[in-house]
């Protein structure tokens, strides 16, 4: 008898690709569907068990199963059209712990530049399904699979804050800064869509498992592998004084956590230009080759990069 | 302090509407919402909680995650396009179990013309959340607030079925018709389509809260009363046992029970024949009237029809 429990994640997925059929431009297995009409679609669940750590508050646990599937479609480079939310929540919940929820939800929409545009209601555990949905308006998708040898890895902005918010939390620091990185992750909607704009990017996907997973992800849809420079890594700085109180080495707390929603994506090395003058975020760590391995490099030392495990 | 279970379904609808946008052509409270460009979407959960009844299998159980979506584009008018399904399940369930929902979901969606396109597993409860989505092709949609005065009322099939199904597992009774209609309802996403072509349909909705509720919706939302022949109302045949055998009025397994995937719609007196030659199966049951309320009307008697509570 097998379990949920001992089978992967990836592996579930790869199990679960046999009864999902490719209905338009991109099947599943990327961050988001790509129906025909460039129709960009994905859907996300969080819970109370596993997304609402201690101190978020309605709002905020609200917002943030939004912004899962707005990051979705930011990977791909869409716009946001709609969301919807379907609630399946404890019959005894406070009714205004509920409105702060689906407020949580419309804000983080509304940042997105859209709107909930429909939802459902269940008696049930304490789960939010969001299903975002958005358009490319003619851009061409963001995949995970394009990336080549020699093309550069580079990231949107600063890592390892939502980890450092969960180990404050964890072991009972102060941290402000980190916690509410946690609290309320930012979709790079806008900078998903610049980006698939330009039309230079080899392959994206966001960070919402974590830099180490997203990283093995990118090499393992497109075949090849990459080195970081650890030390060309934006890491927030809230991280070291937590990994320094925690005891959590900063390699863990950049690579091994989720819940981050920058963007990593690779591009050909000679079009760096085009994307400074596209005034995007970004900071190049590292290169793409063809080891099949994601490893991180300092100096002379190197090390594979696992998956995450948050 | 007001608790969740305190807010009626229909009050708590109305409350999040003011969290809702428009964001197209029908808002959200109808089946589905329907954004710029025809798309059409809905999201709506199912839980072991509230829709896993006895007997019931895993793949039934997925069928019926996917069935209650692809209704509610049915209920539009819409052709469905695709299915996501966002799982949040025990990580002790079984794998098989879990490979069987998603064959139940993929099996639905064949039998609708199309296919999973997406999705996501996260460890929870118990709760499945499936979005569909779908295109109008360029027929108008079939909305729940065009009813007039004089218009006939009409279903598209017996009722009753899965009301009796449910009572028959509560009572212990054999009855397998009637749990089969429970277990496998089908959604009437082909005569859906049909009646939104026709171009004469003034409102619909399907029965998923039961014919009672639907009809005080289409009421409500219209601004119209109605008047339904109880005579007229075709009935499953497996109905007027099962109320022998357990004692629940035939008026209750008619009315009062959800989990039925017909359609209810009203239509201008005028242009039966057009239906008639579109060879759709539909049972005219009453007629629109402006008394604001729905009753069931049986020679001289005559009693409001409550809304459902299953």
């Amino acid at each position: 008898m097998v379990l949920l429990k001992d089978i992967g994640e990836r592996q579930l997925i790869k199990d679960f690709r046999s009864f999902i059929r490719t209905a338009g431009v991109v099947g599943p297995g990327d961050d988001a569907a790509i129906l025909d009409g460039g129709i960009v679609i994905t859907t996300d669940s969080v819970s109370f068990k596993r997304h609402f750590p201690k101190g978020m508050t309605y709002e905020q646990f609200g917002w943030y199963a939004a912004a899962v599937n707005f990051s979705d479609l930011a990977a791909m480079g869409a716009r946001p059209t709609g969301i919807l939310a379907a609630l399946s929540l404890e019959e005894d919940m406070e009714s205004q712990d509920v409105y702060d929820i689906m407020s949580g939800i419309s804000q983080c929409a509304e940042f997105c530049q859209t709107g909930i545009v429909g939802g459902d209601t269940k008696p049930g555990y304490g789960t939010v399904a969001c299903t975002a949905i958005g358009s490319m308006d003619g851009r061409k998708p963001m995949l995970r699979s394009g990336a080549k040898p020699g093309d550069l890895v580079a990231v949107t902005g600063p890592v390892g804050g939502p980890a450092a918010g969960l180990a404050a939390i964890e072991y009972g620091i102060d941290n402000e800064d980190a916690k509410n990185s946690l609290y309320l992750p930012v979709p790079r909607v806008e900078t998903g869509m610049k980006l698939a704009s330009l039309g230079i990017v080899t392959s994206c996907i966001d960070l919402s498992d974590g830099l180490g997973t997203a990283a093995n992800i990118l090499c393992e849809d497109s075949g090849v592998g990459m080195d970081i420079g650890t030390e060309f890594i934006p890491v927030s700085s809230c991280v070291k004084p937590v990994s320094k109180e925690t005891g959590i080495p900063m390699f863990d707390l950049i690579f091994r956590f989720g819940g981050e929603y920058e963007l990593l994506f690779t591009f050909g090395k000679d079009r760096i230009d085009e994307l400074h003058s596209a005034e995007i975020d970004f900071s190049v760590i590292g290169m793409v080759n063809d080891s099949g391995k994601a490893e991180a490099v300092r100096g002379e030392d190197r090390r594979e990069i696992g998956y995450g495990r948050y």
